[in-house]
């Protein structure tokens, strides 16, 4: 993309509203803007991130064999008088009444529709296990929204449903369900640490939330530094291997790691002390086995290899895809601005041309955009008529790792500047040698994508 | 995919709820399920063919050099007063009121929403030309819906922007709009006809609508039949070239083609009586170039290049994502179901083993499945222990464009059957020839979608 061409509206100002780094520096890049309380639009370069997250977040779904779909955002309210929630979800949830005066309401959350597709079209064990979810916007009227797209009111989020035959089937889907998530969040290069959590208005005694750390979390977390070595990287991961799955939730949740709602003293107080740690987290996903707890209230039964008629087991497991964003850049961020892990950057790497109108240093920048171009990448070219000094303070706002700098000096020795954003080094190659260079970064992080 | 682990949930019984072939069709096939008066889930067949119209749509606004972003569904009542249509719009604005009694509404369209983006950052004309565009889920409260996703309430939308510095460059916006659309159409596998059309509540004198010819149309249609021969076929677009651009649109709108409300008697009677038809149209699009209605209303100006402070000119273009499903089946279907065009379907071939559980068939399914996909190619196997008889009446139901059968006599001969759900028509080949034509006639459908 030229950046003459694209949308892209940076603040020299810091907007005033924005209590949080996240909040200002998505504001100051361009990303959203605010449309109502706690309700933003998605500006090119905000929405672009969101649509890498989601699609890492598909992948990763999908690798684990769940099923996509999509639910609509406004449900009717006799489901929910049906699962009994409809009064005791309070005023976070947002009614609406239709003109002919039908209750209505923006989904919050979607077991009950979930539960009533269920229960509509299967009957049989034989067609479990089944997870099905989608990615949809949803709505909670909390309020005092702030913190921008970390608490906002409407907010994209992944949901998905496991219906199982019987509890250790549903145990499994748990797994699967961390095992996909600790892989997107890598993906997504982000550190996110599974932690014993309450059930809260789902339900449910198995739940474990994953909170990114970060001093502005809203959760206090105590943790042992052990589980923060832990990676998944490259390992191929079969996903119909129940003990392969066991062995992985087993090892990451063998470190200490609560937030405040669940923390144990006494038991922390085993973790060697120089391996103790607290902290602040935010969470960005939940997963839940809540058992049999929507399948009775709403008859969601299938009859099992006995010819017994049973409830199904459930579990729901989310993942915030909006909210991401701002972890994202909570966990990864400087003075200047941005920094994106290379999974989920809005371009691959930007062009500043130091000297535009210069035929040399166009050329030049034209020729590198077009390779760059060709070899699968996704470059953004600032061909704006601009001092370099605005140029380099846009381009680390924004934050795209690695950037090209052209300019006449170089270009005499047949060199351009190539810049890593999250180290600050820069060294002087050919425009060949950056290309492929940039090409090799970004086919590792492909490769980690699709572990064979 | 194997169909046993799927959720593809077939009906035997038409429901009889639904009036028309598509709502009729998409039900039965499990595509979609009610989840509210005009309010559908998508279950996961038919979420993968709204994601492949919404990705056709994406991919040719953004060949048009127009720039995706994503504006919430809940809107603050205030942008709506500032324009006047918030007391205008009447009850099909689906009106909230949030816990603190703010008044919002739930966005039917967005042209308050993107000017006031516009205006809080846009103020000279050195940015233009510029188009937005998001895809989003929107709601109508209609007093009847019906005809499944053709007139829901909550539907999805493509909806466009333009701001250019005069009439000229708007016109030429207008004209990359049709372009674009013509070719997302062609894409779709769908002959859509620009007729012109009234202007209705979102204003304007140039609009165009776009119509497919189905029976089942709400639209009454007059056309000269030389428009049905146009293609565009893989030719290459320069959307920058304003003259190629108008050329197109010269000859598109050259036939004389109207609905019922813009019909012309006396115009009509000059077309040559042998050309002249008369059928029904669904509408699958419309754009529209309003000049400065809303920048005017809403204060949204730029200084042009002789210094002077200017209101923009506009236009809004849209394209109803969730409704070309519909029209797509209503324009392609038969007694036996639905029939996919190649550039839409959710598979891209179907694998029907005639013995399940014979190790043969079996091993030569598995062989054939695992080939295709190699090949880069999306097949749905069937592997339900399931009669032959079922197997087809399902795929021929779902309406992948090609399919595979595999049985025990074509194996003992080293054949395997290829048919086209279209011509009905079928052939004895190798299970390599199978996959090698397959592979080819996706092969020339990435092609067309990349033309030069």
């Amino acid at each position: 993309m030229r950046l003459s061409r694209y949308f892209m509206p940076v603040l020299k100002e810091t907007p005033a509203e924005a209590q949080i780094a996240s909040h200002r520096l998505m504001l100051r890049a361009g990303m959203i803007k605010q449309a109502g309380a706690g309700i933003y639009s998605w500006l090119p370069l905000g929405f672009k991130v969101l649509r890498k997250i989601e699609t890492i977040v598909h992948d990763e779904q999908q690798r684990a064999g769940h099923i996509p779909m999509l639910m609509p955002t406004v449900q009717s309210a006799e489901l929910w008088r049906e699962s009994g929630r409809y009064d005791d979800y309070g005023k976070e949830m947002l009614r609406i009444t239709d003109r002919h005066g039908r209750d209505m309401l923006y989904g919050p959350t979607n077991e009950e529709l979930i539960t009533d597709i269920f229960r509509s079209h299967v009957s049989s064990y034989r067609d479990l296990p089944l997870t099905l979810y989608h990615i949809q916007w949803k709505f909670r009227d909390e309020v005092r929204p702030r913190f921008g797209v970390m608490r906002g009111r409407e907010f994209y989020m992944k949901d998905g449903y496991n219906f199982d035959v019987d509890r250790d089937s549903a145990i499994h889907a748990y797994n699967r369900h961390m095992v996909s998530y600790l892989r997107s969040y890598e993906r997504m290069g982000l550190k996110a640490i599974p932690m014993r959590a309450a059930s809260g208005p789902i339900g449910g005694d198995d739940t474990h939330e994953f909170l990114v750390l970060a001093e502005t979390g809203e959760s206090e977390v105590f943790y042992d530094a052990a589980i923060t070595d832990l990676e998944l990287g490259t390992r191929a991961v079969d996903y119909d291997d129940r003990a392969q799955c066991e062995a992985i939730v087993r090892k990451w949740t063998a470190p200490y790691a609560r937030t405040d709602e669940t923390h144990d003293e006494a038991l922390f107080a085993q973790v060697p002390e120089a391996q103790r740690r607290s902290s602040r987290g935010i969470e960005v996903g939940q997963i839940f086995y809540f058992g049999t707890k929507y399948s009775e209230a709403m008859g969601a039964t299938v009859t099992n290899d006995e010819g017994q008629v049973v409830p199904v087991h459930m579990g729901s497991h989310g993942i915030g895809v909006s909210r991401l964003l701002g972890a994202i850049i909570e966990a990864s961020h400087d003075e200047k601005g941005i920094i994106w892990p290379e999974g989920v950057t809005p371009f691959d790497v930007g062009i500043v041309n130091l000297r535009q109108g210069d035929g040399d240093c166009d050329a030049a920048c034209e020729a590198l955009y077009g390779g760059l171009r060709a070899a699968g990448l996704d470059p953004l070219y600032d061909d704006r008529d601009e001092r370099a000094g605005a140029k380099f303070a846009s381009m680390d706002l924004i934050g795209l790792p690695w950037r090209i700098t052209v300019g006449p000096r170089g270009l005499k020795n047949g060199v351009v500047e190539l810049t890593s954003r999250r180290s600050g080094e820069s060294e002087e190659v050919s425009a060949e040698a950056a290309i492929a260079r940039i090409a090799e970064i970004y086919g590792q992080v492909r490769a980690a994508a699709m572990p064979s």
